[in-house]
């Protein structure tokens, strides 16, 4: 039971897309990670996903429409709904997911992280 | 699916102790609660807690130690541990826990919040 600072932890890497698991509870993980460009078309069957920016913006793209958020925002994606988060440039998001996501979702390509690490 | 700023939502309410519902994922909810003062003593039975403070700090009391969290920082209670926040100044707070969380656990007191409003 030990406190997570948030800015230490995101010093510890600097690749792109790559979640590492920063604590768990309820069956949910809250999960660290940078995006820097476009990511993959997906969605996930059974999960729900919470992204809040800790540092920078990004824009979540749907089909229909797009949500820009910045530092201090938050959006919950509903399961089933297809999404793609774009960041112009590096962005700090905290996700908060069940154990056991794909960040890919349904898909699966060079970006999809296979194994996660605890940080 | 609405995006939530923290800021903006933190500015709606000035009373503390009286969480409010700024999301919900997974069968969990994202909560917003400002601490001022010492709670309660208390442990939640079937459910971990996570505290992670947007603005000031405050200290997590255990029986036998304390926790100092501040801004940026967070710390995930397990359930059944004791524990009571206690906050020198006003401190804003996310809280991440299982829908239908009270907030003063195996407890009732007059801190005890019965029934949570949306945000």
């Amino acid at each position: 039971m030990e406190k997570v600072n948030l800015r230490e932890k995101f010093a510890l890497f600097s690749d792109h897309w790559r979640p590492r698991i920063a604590g768990e509870l309820n069956g949910q993980q809250v999960k660290l990670v940078k995006f820097a460009g476009a990511f993959e078309w997906h969605h996930h069957v059974d999960e729900d996903e919470m992204f809040l920016v800790i540092e920078g913006e990004f824009v979540m793209e749907f089909r229909e429409r797009k949500v820009e958020l910045k530092k201090g925002e938050f959006l919950i994606v509903p399961r089933g709904v297809e999404h793609r988060p774009v960041a112009e440039r590096e962005v700090q998001v905290m996700l908060l997911e069940p154990a056991g996501t794909v960040n890919t979702g349904n898909v699966r390509s060079e970006l999809t992280a296979e194994r996660l690490d605890w940080i």
